[in-house]
C-alpha cells in the first residue's frame, strides 16, 4: 500500500488494490509533493528578492504548484509505472529497466507535448539516459 | 574502491585511497559513460533519419560525445561528492542529504555558467528538487 510521507509528518495511504496501480499513484503523489514544494520555495525566493506580496502574485504561485506537481506527478508516475511493467515483462531488476522505462516515459511525454518525429525519438534517448544516470547514482550514493 | 563496469563487460578501477575522491571518481566516469553512450545513440539516429554519414560528421559525434561527457560527469560527481560531504556532516542518510547536495551541485554549476544571482538560486532549487525526486523513486522502484 503506498504511503506517501512528506517529512515523516503527513500520512497519505492509497490502497487500489493492485501493486501496479499503487507504485504509479505513490510516485505520483510523491514527486508531484517535491514539485509543490519547488514551487513554493521559489515563489518565496521571488516574493523575498521583490520585497512585496499581492493577491495577484499569490494567485499564480498556487496556480503555478497545482500546474508544475501536477505535472511532475504524472510523469513521475509514468515512469514507475513503465519501470514496474518493465521490470515484470524481463523478470529482472538491473539499471536496463531504468534505462528502458526513462526512454519510454520520454518518448510519451514528448509526443504527449508535440508532433516532431525527430524530437520524440530524441526525447525518448535523453530519458533513457536520464534515468540510468539517476539509477547508478543512486547505487554509488 | 570504485569499479565502474558498463554492462559487466568494461570494468575500470580507479583507487585514489580516499573514500570521497573515489566516489567521486566513480560517478564521474559511470555517469560520462552514460552521457557518451546517450550521444551516441542520438548521432546513431541522425545517421540513420539522414542516411549518410561524412567524416565531418562523425567528428562532431566525436568531439559532442567527449563533450556531454565530461559535463555529465562533472556533474555527477560534483553531486556524489556533495551528498557524500553532507551525509559526513550530518550524518545520517536520508533524501535531505540528496536535497541540499542537489542544491548546492544547481548552485555551483549554475555559478560556473552566469553571473545573474536570481539564476543560481532558481537553479539551486531546482537542482535540489530534482535531487530530491530522483532519491524518492530510488526508493519506490
Amino acid at each position: 500500500m503506498p504511503r506517501t510521507s512528506i517529512n515523516g509528518k503527513v500520512n497519505l495511504a492509497v490502497d487500489l488494490g493492485d501493486p501496479f496501480l499503487n507504485h504509479v499513484v505513490d510516485g505520483f503523489f510523491k514527486i508531484g509533493a517535491v514539485a509543490v514544494g519547488k514551487v513554493a520555495v521559489e515563489e518565496t525566493y521571488h516574493v523575498v528578492a521583490r520585497g512585496s506580496v499581492s493577491k495577484k502574485n499569490f494567485e499564480h504561485s498556487l496556480k503555478k504548484m497545482c500546474k508544475e506537481g501536477a505535472y511532475w506527478g504524472a510523469v513521475a508516475g509514468l515512469y514507475v509505472g513503465m519501470e514496474y511493467g518493465v521490470e515484470r515483462v524481463r523478470g529482472t531488476r538491473d539499471w536496463k529497466n531504468a534505462m528502458v522505462g526513462g526512454a519510454l516515459t520520454g518518448a510519451l511525454v514528448s509526443a504527449v507535448g508535440n508532433n516532431n518525429r525527430d524530437k520524440i525519438v530524441l526525447d525518448a534517448i535523453t530519458g533513457g539516459a536520464v534515468a540510468t544516470a539517476a539509477e547508478f547514482i543512486s547505487y554509488l550514493t
